[in-house]
């Protein structure tokens, strides 16, 4: 078996991977937790059709899927979306508002083989349905940022881009960008940083726009939020999603994140479901992926579940942010924290040792013992590798007198104590 | 998309389900801390070959196995121990021993459809590798009994069966039984509460044994560890296995678990791979199917990755486990504990009411605030119906002094404080 390798793109979780993972879930989780989100879950396998239905038949050339033994085409979750919108749909009528739910789940993609390209990531969403508030937008990021602040990580080092699809929308029509030719100029303005200046005032020619106009929208992107309100006079639109952006922004620097997020047009993100503020977080150094996107998409749920409700979300990978708190120096490192190995230095007191195994792992602490008695320096020796701090050691005298004696690992120091004097910790 | 339902077979975890799910969870992983368990994890879909070389062919059938867009055969892991030898097999001989690790997979079976039986579910593996000593066996069941004290049962709820493999090869090799005939004896044996005796009697005389020699094989079940030993004087097998579990029993005791285990030679396992040791754990009302099971599979490692290496471990589903918390009344009810809630009693003084929103949850506070500003009655009934345990005010008066008022929901009591006197926990 050992010639077996697990599957392309697929990760082995030794114990110093999973305390990475760990560490990263503990902050999702304990995050979560503080902004007062549920927890949910569902299937690894839906049906396929869940998916194709969000995201047209294409999506299946990206996907694990299947025909399952009972004749069902299934497919191993790609995002948890439409799952939550399939959990939801139907219950979300009589459930008080907003809802606050978020998911750890574990995702599949048949990406193509690339280094470092990895078919299944463990992705936080964070998702609230049913407001329409500008605040719950703010708290949303707000958290995502506060994941990157548990782990370590401050606002020199990430950096939220906010936008708002509808600011982009109402100035592209402004410029005489049809319905029709919309998606191109958003695809325009999301590569603007990547593609030639040429390649893309030509591109937004070839949907209507002259040089000068194309240029205009090319400009957008780089205005702060009062150049951008204006620079489009008497556009209502643009100076009500201004006013909440105000909102917003002031909002975030009031939860402690006013130095995390700046607004930048060149926000569009792929996915064509977003309604409103969008956001992507980046490392500072622009050298990695997006950490993290989302925003909100209020025609979601009206369009698979036929239930009419404002919803906004994000989905945080595991992945990007791994190389990043790598690269910090921030990355978990212990597997296990074991705080006492307790040797008993012959067969006689093996009762008395493991009565107070029992006992200290009774009062929650993490405690070994060797299998084998007998070779106490050999037992030493281990206890110092294995990483623990204490060695507690009891032998037919301290089993008598109900006492052990504890080594305290880092420096050798040795001395006699009751288990309840341990565990109070006077000694 | 609300007409989709998940697949057969495969749990929604809605925020109450899947309270209930972190309920066991965390049980788990915190015994696996205590007792000094790494955890690691594999990925949920693996190569077909990886099940087909343990189980045989037949395995098949009972999986979700399907061909991947790169022609590989793969399929969804029904258990976690050939993910486990894949791992460790090439890498255990350079690793001090013994391992301890511990894992928490998903795990799927293409189940026949029938109510109560699912297609997924979750389950603990913990596994010892590179292990002799019968302390090993013994620390091993009380870490999975210390799953089930955690939660709140008790010696009076659940009990484990314990049985050796060895005692009951040597005892059969006594009676006649040959090597050939073993399975279908060990079959007998371990269907022996369920069959009529007739049925057993007539079984072990198809393998050749007489009425009085099937008789006695019968009756070996019934016996306590030394009747067992006292029947078999002068084997020398059964004699050192015997000695053997009296350590382990009265190790068991010691680690606190004496009255949770019995001895139990109707325990034989369905699994063949099984060397030494077995147990399982049931409720003491026989309600339910097993709670956990596992043991020694000395041989496992040498047979699938060619390194010969003791091992020992048990699985532990979250379904039986769930229905047996439930029927005790002690399955987790709330899906979260809010500390607050924080509600600006106006525009003015939002900034200092989520200022303050972000110092609570700061300092590890579960908070939320309500994403509307105004209506202050509302917000605190929406405060009292969410479950927090206080509702906190803050309007122009308290923000210009830096004070906040709160009220405790669950008497009504108000008092005026300071966030810092709200952490110290002194008003």
């Amino acid at each position: 078996m050992s010639k077996h390798a697990s599957l392309p793109g697929f990760r082995d979780f030794h114990p110093e991977e999973m305390a990475r993972r760990t560490q990263v879930m503990s902050a999702w989780r304990e995050v979560a937790r503080r902004y007062g989100f549920e927890e949910y879950d569902g299937p690894p396998l839906e049906s396929l059709e869940l998916y194709i239905e969000k995201s047209g038949p294409e999506i299946v050339n990206q996907l694990f899927n299947f025909t399952d033994k009972g004749g069902r085409d299934v497919a191993l979750r790609p995002e948890m979306t439409p799952t939550l919108v399939r959990m939801l749909g139907t219950k979300i009528k009589g459930m008080p508002r907003p809802v606050r739910w978020y998911s750890t789940p574990q995702l599949f993609r048949y990406e193509k083989q690339q280094r470092g390209r990895l078919r299944e990531h463990f992705q936080l969403n964070m998702d609230i349905i049913g407001e329409e508030s500008v605040l719950s937008d703010a708290d949303l990021l707000a958290s995502a940022l506060d994941v990157l602040r548990i782990l370590g990580l401050t606002a020199a080092d990430v950096v939220a881009r906010v936008s708002d699809r509808r600011l982009l929308h109402a100035a592209l029509v402004e410029l005489g960008v049809t319905e029709e030719s919309m998606a191109i100029a958003y695809n325009v303005i999301d590569k603007v940083e990547r593609d030639p200046r040429e390649l893309c005032l030509a591109r937004l020619g070839e949907i209507g726009l002259d040089r000068d106009r194309a240029g205009k929208a090319l400009s957008l992107t780089d205005m702060t939020l009062d150049q951008f309100a204006a620079a489009h006079p008497g556009n209502e639109v643009i100076a009500k999603v201004a006013d909440d952006l105000r909102v917003y922004f002031a909002a975030l620097a009031s939860l402690g994140f006013g130095d995390w997020a700046t607004f930048d047009m060149k926000i569009v993100r792929g996915l064509a479901y977003y309604t409103g503020i969008v956001f992507e977080i980046f490392d500072r150094k622009g050298e990695l992926r997006a950490i993290c996107g989302g925003g909100r998409y209020d025609r979601l749920f009206s369009a698979l579940a036929g239930v009419d409700v404002p919803a906004l979300g994000f989905g945080f990978g595991d992945v990007v942010l791994g190389e990043l708190l790598k690269d910090r120096g921030l990355a978990a490192t212990a597997s296990r924290q074991l705080d006492a190995v307790v040797v008993a230095v012959d067969d006689s007191s093996r009762e008395a040792a493991l009565q107070t195994v029992a006992r200290l792992r009774g009062a929650g602490r993490a405690v070994i013992f060797p299998y084998r008695t007998g070779a106490v320096g050999k037992a030493l020796k281990a206890a110092s590798s294995s990483g623990a701090r204490d060695a507690i050691m009891i032998g037919p005298d301290e089993a008598a007198r109900g006492v052990m004696k504890v080594k305290r690992l880092a420096d050798g120091s040795e001395r006699e104590t009751t288990v309840e004097e341990y565990l109070a910790g006077t000694t």
